[in-house]
Order: C-alpha cells, then sequence, then structure tokens
C-alpha cells in the first residue's frame, strides 16, 4: 500500500502549468497519539489557492515547495488514535492531494453519511459557506435589489446567484462565454447573464442592471470590478470575495480607477471577507442551503474530474475557466 | 451697494489656476417671498470642491462655467421674507463666493451668536462633523488601536486625529512636510506624524504603527493609501473620506494595488461616506465637540485669508498643501 502524493515541484513565474507540480509515492503514513489517518475520498480546486503560490504571503502564509499541494478533502477514517474520531467515520479535513493524510483530531470534522461526499466540498463546504455568509452578512440584500455577481458559473458564483434569487433580489451573472451564462439564465434561474469576454461587456451590464448595482459580488477582481464600481448605487455594497483575474500572474494589476474616489461619491462600502470568521454559524448556514436543496430552489453544479493525478491538469483548466461549479477530484470510492 | 461674485470662468485642464476665476461686480439681489438676503462674512475652502471641477460628475453634479464658485458661507441675515428666520440672525448657507446671497429658507440654519462665526465653517461646520462621524461612525475605533490619518493637518485630519486621541487611539499622522509634522506631535498630542515628501515614508509609517494600522482615516488616496493598505490588521477599517491627491489633475491616477485582494486576505472594510447622510445626529456631534473645546482636549486650527478677491488664490494654495487646518476667508465683519 503506497501514498500517492501531488507535490509543489515548483512556484509559478507567470502562468501555472501541470508541471509545476510532480507525483511521488511514499509509505502510508502511520496515525500518532491522538492522530486520525485519513483515505482521501475526493479533494475540490478552488482558484483561491492559486493565490497561495504567488511570492507574497496570502493568508495562507508564504509558499514553499517540495510539499504536498494543500486543499479541503472529504475523507474516511482507516485508523484512529483519537477519542471523539472513530474508523470509519466520514471526515472533512486539509488533507491536500494525496492519498492519505494524517491528522489531529481537532483538525477533522466528522461529517453524515448519506449525501455524495463531494456536496462537503461544494455547497455544504467551504463554497456554499462562502456564497451564503458573504452575500448574505456582507451584502446585506433587500428584496427588490440588484444583485451583480462576477465568476458567476463558479464554485461560489452559482450559489451567490440563486441565494440572491431566492432573497427576491434582480440578479445579473457575469461569466466567461455564452454557454455558461445561457445556462445561468436557463437552469439557475439569473434574470440576466454576460459574457466578459464580449465587446459589448459594459454596456450590456449596465443594461441589464438598469437600476444601478446595489450589491457586487466580486470574485474576480480586474475589469469586471471596474465596470461594477461604475454602476453602483448610492450605499451599494462590493463583497471581496476574490481574486481570480489576478491569481494565475506574478504581477498583479493596480487597483481599478475610481477606488476610493467613487467609493466616497457613492458611500459604497467596499469589504474583504473569509468564511473562516463565520465558524460559529456554520450550522444555520448548512441548515438552509440543505433547505433550499431539498425544495428544489438551489440547484447544485458539481464538475467533477476522475483521478488524483489529473488534479494538476484540473487547476490548469479551472485557471482558465473551464469549470461550470464546484471541480471536485474523484481520489477514491467512498 | 455691489454684490462682487466670483465665477468659474473656466475648467481647468490640468492643475487648478486663480485665473480659472473671475471676479464680477453686479447690483446685490433682492430676496422674494419666502426668501433672505445674507451678507457673507467668511466662507470656507475644502479640497473636495476642486472635484467638482472635473469633467466627470461628482456627487456635487456636473460642473459649469459662468456660475457662482460654491461654497459654504457663515453670513448675517439683512432682509427676511421668510418666517422662522429674522434680519440680523446668523446663519450657515450655501452662498458661495460672493458678497451677498439670496436662499429660501430652508437652505439657511440658523447658528448662535457668541462664538466665533469661523467655527460653524471648521470644527462645528462640515469638517468638524465629517471627522466625528467619519471616525466613529464609520471606523469604530477602540482604546488602544491605532489610527492612522492622511492629510492630517488639514481640516478634517487634525480633528480626526485628536478625536482618535480622546477615544484612546494611538495616532499617528501622515503630513507634508517636518513643520507640520512637528506641530501635529508637540500642539495637537499626536502619538507620531511623519512627512510624505520623506524618503523614507514607507518604513517611518511601518515604524510609528508597530502594532499596524486598525483604522486607516484617508483624506488622499495615491500612495499613501497604498503604503497604508499593506500595514492593515486583520478587520481594519478604511475610512475613505476624500481623495486629494486626485483631485488636482485631469487624470486620476489607478486604484492602488491591493484592491481588491488585501482586502479579502485581512478581510479589511473600506467605506466612503459623506457627512450629509449624518445630518440626523449632528446635534450629537456639535455637542460633543464643543465639550472638547471647552475643557481645552481639542485645540482647532483655522488658516485665516482676508478678502473675498483672495479667493482664487487661497483655493490654489490650500491644493499645494499651503493649510494647516480650516481655511477660512474673511469677507465681511460680524
Amino acid at each position: 500500500m503506497e501514498n500517492r502524493r501531488v507535490l509543489i515541484d515548483a512556484l509559478p513565474q507567470g502562468k501555472l502549468a501541470a508541471d509545476h507540480y510532480k507525483l511521488v509515492h511514499e509509505p502510508v503514513p502511520e496515525a500518532g497519539d491522538g492522530e486520525v489517518l485519513c483515505r482521501t475520498l475526493a479533494l475540490t480546486i478552488g482558484a483561491g489557492t492559486r493565490a497561495g503560490l504567488q511570492g507574497s504571503a496570502s493568508y495562507a502564509g508564504a509558499p514553499r515547495t517540495g510539499v504536498v499541494m494543500n486543499g479541503t478533502t472529504v475523507a474516511r477514517v482507516v485508523a484512529s488514535r483519537a477519542d471523539g474520531v472513530a474508523e470509519g467515520d466520514l471526515v472533512v479535513c486539509p488533507g491536500g492531494w494525496q492519498d492519505y493524510s494524517v491528522h489531529a483530531a481537532s483538525e477533522v470534522s466528522v461529517v453524515a453519511d448519506g449525501v455524495d461526499p463531494a456536496h462537503y466540498l461544494g455547497v455544504l463546504g467551504t463554497n456554499g459557506l462562502t456564497a451564503y455568509f458573504g452575500l448574505l452578512a456582507v451584502g446585506e440584500p433587500q428584496p427588490g435589489q440588484t444583485v451583480l455577481v462576477s465568476a458567476a458559473a463558479g464554485s461560489v458564483g452559482h450559489l451567490v446567484g440563486q441565494i440572491a434569487r431566492i432573497k427576491g433580489c434582480h440578479v445579473v451573472g457575469v461569466a466567461g462565454g455564452e454557454a455558461k451564462c445561457a445556462r445561468l439564465v436557463d437552469e439557475l434561474g439569473f434574470d440576466a447573464a454576460v459574457s466578459y469576454k464580449d465587446d459589448g461587456f459594459r454596456a450590456a451590464v449596465k443594461g441589464a442592471c438598469a437600476d444601478g448595482v446595489d450589491i457586487y459580488f466580486d470574485n474576480t477582481g480586474g475589469d469586471i470590478l471596474g465596470t461594477a464600481l461604475r454602476l453602483m448605487n448610492v450605499h451599494g455594497r462590493i463583497v471581496c470575495c476574490g481574486v481570480v483575474s489576478q491569481y494565475d500572474t506574478s504581477d498583479p494589476a493596480p487597483g481599478p480607477r475610481g477606488v476610493p474616489g467613487l467609493l466616497v461619491n457613492k458611500r459604497v462600502r467596499m469589504e474583504g471577507f473569509l468564511v473562516f470568521d463565520y465558524r460559529d454559524r456554520y450550522a444555520e448556514a448548512r441548515q438552509a442551503l440543505s433547505g433550499w436543496m431539498d425544495d428544489g430552489s438551489l440547484t447544485v453544479w458539481v464538475d467533477e474530474v476522475q483521478g488524483l493525478e489529473n488534479a494538476p491538469a484540473a487547476f490548469v483548466d479551472l485557471l482558465a475557466g473551464g469549470n461550470v461549479g464546484t471541480r471536485i477530484v474523484r481520489v477514491a470510492d467512498a
């Protein structure tokens, strides 16, 4: 029995490529006292982890090579030497891109069997919680307000738009390409969706947000943020969730014109957040998200890739906009 | 009897100059039914009005030539045909740069005689109220936190720093030149002050904010904002009050690098505000500010220029950083 591990082999200068990673085969580690050994079932790949590979330290700390690539996993406990976690438990843990990982009991969260484990990496995991708290706690939507969301077909964005719809808002998505945009409207009930690749992008967003923008949920930064800033209504909120336009580079662009001038004129609040600050309210959010799934008002898009060895290519493809919904890599059967 | 009026003669392309204005002599207007005729005693010049002369519409609307330059004034009512305002009353009104102005009664606020009328344009006027609500309502300072303020020797900034000191914060100011910085520390009790003109500016700010920055009160935008962004603590607040670095130009610079990326990593809230949104709480603020003046904890800097005809030059000088505290132009004796 061996442990396949995907290590960071080199830090990208410019765009990320699959060969910045290497796959190694090592012995399966053992759980020490108070620890558990976990078998990875699936891992999620999010654009935000690209920021962790940039030279400057992100909230995740400075990047290093020779270590396993980080990522949240859903896993089966195959050996436990810790109280409160038993062999056979399904857990969510920071397992990274490998078959097996060892964790202190405090690092793993036991979750219920009975739903697709991948949901714990998507709608019931960080992505869903991020959509929920970012929109509701930071954005504070009111019925009838206009919510604009970028990377709207992405893991967080496709949930943000639907939660906004559920809350009675006029919802406009920005995504890459006509196909994604059509699916946002037809399958998820967005009021409109605009491709940022279109020449008439700015005018189209303005047309779709005829009453201005009350909440812009920003997953991208860059030009889309610049466009949104000019459409913000007085006392609007910009929820700064991610900066995917700036992740896959070593040379982030300047901030948008209009910051801070337009913020003053329109009394706009622009607020960065991380979901971990809402830890105490996760149960409330998961209950709400599950309820919306159960009653059919929330559709969850999962974008699956098979096999640990394909994780690097799946990440590169994700950064190029290849995914729809939460990208999951299946590593082993449940 | 004539009415001297300073008109906007040309909109600046690039830097503002005194000859963008012209002084004209016209007859004194008459108050109509429900109106009052006011004799200007003093007017205030703030950097923010420069934004109103830029091509794009600010919150004040699009700029026009051939009209009297706008500005808040303190004035004596010399004729009244309105209920509730009597001849002889002291009022604050949007009189602009002229000897006489006519207003609907709803446009003027009657204020008490007994203090220097200029205070109604400074500490008890828009500047003081802006400092009060921007710091306390938007910034939400807690004792022991570090407050960094730019344009710290300016009309708003010198009050912000002192209110922060009164609230028990560690206060660091940024101003132009050693002389202003020394006065902030020696006369107003700032813990430190740094000149943005110094080569070692960034390192000096970092040194003065050894525990990071919890609140950055931004009057300038530009490089100082960029420096502050990198020093923000987790859950810090950036109070966007003004953008003086970008007013005296027709070509505002891009926003700072790090927006929105650093906002996410540090969960920073960046919020624009205008004091008018706090109208309902002006009385509370004026009472607090008066109390601090009376007990000696708040020192008010007034920077006086004599004569309406000198207003244009005083404005140009202000934009070049020539003032300390609130710049007032005395137009007539009380």
